[in-house]
């Protein structure tokens, strides 16, 4: 048992080098395979799109989860720690939104409709549930007026959404890459089906992001990592409501 | 807060009616749009792929995830609960299999690679870790030669891989709904591009077999519908391991 009992720290250190290295892939993909980035309605333009969202929407959004599970965090004033938390998750946020715009902006100038596919449907959906959590989560904890019974009431609320919406990410992630692959190998002994370099690249890429995802929401699960003070009897009842 | 805390057995209803509703829709989506089923090599025999793998991988893998939660199991003997456990889901993996049979003959005889896409990687990624889980399920705590450590050791993994199979399994299904409708509607007035009723009916069931599989995930995490000697000092330490 001691054996697997991994402390959260070095584990952290492992999920960010993981992050980032997602981060460095898709980077690379759009850069080395579908021919960089601009600002001009290409496809060029459409390439921020999965950058700025698996920053965003992924990996930034997952240290902003992950905030209250640093033991420092336990202990001593809670005020600093909400406003990183809350900093966080807001840059998660505005790169969700510039990721939206680029993907809009490309299909406009493309004359594509928007918001069709089934993977527009679930990211649109992640990205509704992620701003009300955010406004929700600020009204309800940053904003010094909410009665604590209110307090009480939402916190396993925004834990529930907070893993669900990470969830959602990098399953749009995946549905988001798997499409582009097949809009964009579709030419001789580049075809998807012939499996070209870009495709077992890419294809790894959506892995280790599935896998970013489901470790994150482990840790976020795991009741020896939770602030010990949603262990006690009162936030225990509470906690208890939804289940995060 | 005592408005919020849903008992188990009707959230269950609610969760078994959720994922009938998504059987039938898959059904109906591939009986009523794609042509129906049949075994000869054809799109339609493509088509039990979906059934299949929504039914077993999804619904009735739900279904077994969550025996361990009904309050009925948590006293008395626990060896027929097990049996009920397993058999769930060997039902599960004898369906998944069979769908991914579907799949292979339905490339095969249509001189289509297999193997080559995101969804295909993450779809048999999902199937490997659930043979796994099963085949390490049925010797860890169905045969009686497994010492009490080991149970022990392998629990906690064993309830971390339980939801994680279920994430990527919703995640699979969404990327291969969605690759799917890419494929078959890109002709004139049923472009799916233009949203044709098709489109709509399998996006929303895109969208009702993930938040059946978010709320699954959610019911297997909350900690006042877990049995409760994994409360217990013993357990407890061994079920911070992994933290499922």
């Amino acid at each position: 048992t001691a054996m697997l009992d991994v402390p959260f720290l070095p584990f952290c250190a492992f999920l960010g080098t993981l992050g980032l290295l997602c981060v460095a892939m898709v980077g690379s993909w759009c850069q080395h395979w579908r021919g960089g980035f601009s600002l001009d309605g290409s496809s060029r333009t459409f390439n921020w799109h999965p950058v700025l969202m698996v920053t965003g929407l992924v990996v930034l959004y997952g240290a902003a989860a992950l905030v209250y599970r640093i033991p420092n965090t336990w202990n001593g004033p809670k005020l600093p720690w909400k406003v990183l938390h809350g900093s966080l998750a807001l840059g998660a946020f505005v790169l969700t939104v510039l990721g939206l715009a680029a993907v809009f902006r490309f299909h406009n100038s493309q004359g594509t409709p928007n918001m069709y596919s089934l993977h527009s449907w679930m990211g649109l959906a992640t990205v509704l549930l992620f701003s009300c959590q955010w406004a929700a989560g600020f009204g309800a904890f940053l904003l010094p007026w909410a009665p604590a019974w209110l307090r009480a009431l939402y916190k396993p609320i925004h834990v529930f959404f907070g893993s669900t919406i990470l969830m959602l990410s990098v399953a749009s992630c995946a549905s988001g890459i798997n499409e582009k692959l097949f809009f964009s190998l579709k030419n001789g002994t580049m075809d998807y089906k012939l499996l070209p370099a870009e495709a077992v690249f890419a294809n790894t890429m959506g892995l280790l992001i599935l896998t970013f995802g489901v470790l994150v929401v482990a840790a976020l699960a795991r009741p020896s990592w939770k602030r010990p003070d949603s262990d006690s009897p009162d936030s225990r009842q509470v906690w208890d409501v939804l289940g995060g």
